[in-house]
């Protein structure tokens, strides 16, 4: 196998990265893996649901970074690793995995991926995709309340409560080690070229 | 001649511009041209020298970007430009001019670049050079006294008086308008040679 680049592509809530990554995937479809930092959710078996709910899902502590790392370790080397699959109408891990094989190009997709060390060490190109806070908070409200049928008072009290907080003491401080900086996350036509056009040197 | 790419490379003061656009020039040795917007600072043959020396320097009003925009205009159109020539010793426009032929790079160099809107339409890629203010501050320290002898306290209080107020008012937010923004300025390897690599593309 020839040797995979990984780019990661951070930054807040609702700041853009799932539409630059779909354009990835539009120019390099047979070639890429997104590997979410969503789906490493921990595990917990010995909360009740009721208790489970009420976690921070915001805080790097939310996340089995440790696993997650090595999972894309093991890609990068070449082999297939199993991923969890996490269920979010229970909030816990399922029992089900998924086997996935590595590709050339390895995105990693996630709100906190830049604020670990280990996970950032195994980035060839870090994103950070920027958005201001009030834009962020719009796409946010429309997408919770629409697409996932959630209260508008649940969503602004959960925005209130973690993701702004946890936005504040985690995300935005990881954007000072990105390699480059998106402002306006899919629109931004230039900076997705620049992207596509660097991973396919890359990778030839 | 070939259609001309043109960059923008704006930041504050001290972000780390001219280090970026050293490696751009390393790179197109034979293709690039530098306009910088700090030869367009306005002639004002009017004002005795005093007064010259007490004009804020760092506020859009003290270009003269008609002429900046002219210029560019025509050297996008393959003609040549006689380009000012500003004497910081006197704070006023000399009574030389270079001719200056086009390439096929030009790269469009100053901080309050991107704030002038049709400047920034000229632009095929804009870029925003970024770092933290007091990074920026101790290296304009460090350039002002060493390299240009001027006393401390001299620094200090033109950077309170118009640099920092000025980059808040309108470096900052022309920051909004750049394509990609570059964390770090030219230590940043993987941005640069994502510069270098579009530019390439572009100008094949």
């Amino acid at each position: 196998m020839d040797k995979i680049t990984v780019v990661g592509v951070a930054g807040g809530s609702a700041s853009g990265k799932t539409t630059i990554i779909e354009k990835l995937r539009g120019a390099f479809p047979d070639d890429i893996l997104v590997m979410s930092h969503d789906d490493y959710y921990k595990a917990y078996n010995n909360l009740s649901l009721e208790n489970r709910a009420k976690l921070n899902y915001d805080h790097p502590n939310a996340y089995d970074t440790d696993l997650f790392i090595e999972h894309i370790k093991s890609l990068i080397q070449g082999n297939s690793i199993k991923r969890p699959v996490y269920d979010y109408t229970i909030h816990n891990r399922s029992s089900e995995e998924v086997i996935v094989q590595p590709k050339k190009i390895i995105v990693i997709d996630g709100i906190l991926i830049l604020e670990n060390q280990a996970l950032r060490e195994l980035m060839d190109i870090k994103i950070f995709v920027d958005a201001d806070a009030d834009e962020r908070l719009i796409r946010r409200i429309k997408r919770d309340t629409m697409e996932r049928g959630r209260s508008l008072s649940s969503v602004l009290e959960q925005y209130r409560n973690s993701v702004k907080p946890m936005h504040d003491q985690f995300v935005e401080p990881s954007k000072k080690y990105a390699d480059i900086i998106i402002p306006y996350g899919g629109r931004n036509k230039i900076a997705v070229n620049m992207l596509i056009e660097i991973i396919n040197r890359r990778i030839k």
